[in-house]
């Protein structure tokens, strides 16, 4: 996994993946305490970075291996991103996603070709089903994160953050990712170490889901006690990646633990200052740096807002319970 | 009023205006039966088009005037934009605002430093109190749409459209604009006479706030009925302006009409597919691309999303009332 495979990935993905805008807001600054800048990720298409990943990963296929189809498990991202990228190859997709995903996700999965498999969370172990089924049907498994085609892809925000912050004289900011198994993180951290090396990667996590804060505090992977039942359903992972843990210890300052309300709260600042829809999951790096900024150092702060795949209830509820003024 | 002042505005915009994305959704494209391209102005500075031409006018002044302060009369998107442009010169603004103009737009409006001045819409005259304030303290008034510097800054709008649009090959459309006196609809319609002659601007208006509708189908000024009360609220003005009319008879085809609820089915169909916040006013002309596509021809429409400066409780109502599935 190096640096030379994110920007092969990009190559790959140039006129397919979208260039996300870097957002600021004087507003938001004055929250912060500092100047912000949001990576509005969730103007990917399919609504999160996952598409990115997808892509990747999908196109780096032999055309045998397209033909034969591909196989994801998700709660609902990775799914709408590898279905879109599938599609969009001819590849026929088999998605396996938690039975209390977000509805939206799992009917846009479906709406984007994929066929849908639902599991429960709490009981049933998805890697097995994947595995199962990926062996039986001659699928590819694209695993969400431990997959290096897929960090690679995750990877190539990095290299668009390091150009955009370059073209407003930033060079050097903490940079807060929404963390879940790690791939955005590490694909971000190894794009930066290469184009902005003073910049620093900072994983934020929702309170009693951060296994990569402790993993990285203690320097051995740990695991959360739950598996589920987070409004940060997009970052909810038991524990960091085989592949991307290393990379990480290598590459990351400490993880940031946010409460759940915070990243409602940070919805609510998103609508009213950058008029961006956010998912709690893809808030969380914006939450950190409006309301976390003590752990945070330096005069610029980049947040990457990673996804905005709510449903209109989650969402109207983070606008009524934490009005922005 | 030309294409070469429109140019000028632009290179005085030049790294202090957003270049917003013209963005794209392959679900939005199955419900308008066509490619249909979103130009995001809601992600611009003070969330609409109108920091555009408040830049451009404030931009335009002596030093002398801009220490003098500037006045203007606006629903709230024009006042956010010229006061955001005013304090960025550091100059004065005073600002002169409908006392039902939505929360939030007034409360932004003081937030970026502007003195507010609340007046009865259906009972005063804003352009009397504009007139009288500006001679009494020296300001120079920046009127909303029949201001030549206000209708070139509006038209770097469509110098991106031509732009961003070629660059994915499409180089003939209908292009849906928001329309209130016409700034934006005029000056885009200028710049893509210039750079996509093969473009055909179209103004969107509202049920009962068709006064551009039916000027150009009479070829003759028309007036609204009613002055206020429509949630379209960015884009209710009693009549064409002097100069914006006779610039969108020449270049502009017919006008489409649409009613307030298809704004808010609009706005919960931006907030599931392309992740952005839209106002009623804002969210026109992507319902008249999704909901009145028989009134368009050709097989890629484009729509500016002209701004995103609702409060939480409208825009929760259109997410409630109008699910997007």
């Amino acid at each position: 996994m190096n640096i030379a495979m994110i920007r092969a990935a990009a190559l790959r993905l140039e006129g397919h993946v979208r260039r996300t805008p870097l957002l600021n807001s004087s507003f938001v600054d004055e929250i912060s305490g500092r100047r912000l800048w949001m990576k509005a990720e969730a103007l990917q298409h399919t609504g999160s970075f996952k598409f990115r990943g997808g892509w990747s990963a999908v196109s780096a296929l032999s055309s045998q291996a397209q033909k034969a189809g591909v196989i994801a498990f998700s709660s609902g991202n990775h799914a709408q991103g590898v279905a879109l990228a599938a599609r969009m190859h001819g590849a026929s997709a088999v998605i396996i996603m938690p039975s209390n995903a977000p509805k939206s996700k799992v009917e846009n999965t479906r709406a984007l070709g994929a066929e849908v498999i639902l599991y429960d969370r709490d009981t049933e172990d998805r890697q097995e089903i994947g595995r199962s089924l990926s062996q039986a049907r001659g699928l590819t498994l694209i695993q969400p994160y431990d997959e290096p085609e897929v960090i690679a892809g995750q990877g190539t925000c990095g290299l668009e953050i390091a150009a955009q912050a370059a073209a407003v004289g930033i060079t050097e900011a903490d940079v807060l990712v929404c963390c879940g198994g790690g791939g955005l993180t590490s694909g971000v951290a190894l794009a930066l170490e290469a184009e902005a090396p003073n910049m620093w990667v900072r994983p934020v996590e929702p309170v009693d889901f951060d296994d990569v804060t402790r993993s990285l505090a203690t320097g051995m992977a740990q695991t959360n006690a739950r598996l589920g039942g987070s409004i940060c359903d997009a970052i909810v992972t038991p524990t960091p990646g085989a592949l991307t843990f290393p990379i990480m210890q290598r590459l990351c300052g400490a993880g940031i633990v946010v409460p759940e309300e915070d990243c409602l709260r940070a919805m609510s600042v998103a609508f009213a200052r950058f008029k961006i829809v956010l998912e709690p999951g893809g808030a969380i790096g914006l939450a950190a740096a409006l309301y976390h900024g003590d752990q945070v150092s330096g005069k610029d702060v980049i947040c990457i807002a990673s996804g905005g795949n709510v449903d209109a209830e989650m969402f109207a509820r983070a606008l009524a319970e934490y009005p922005c003024t």
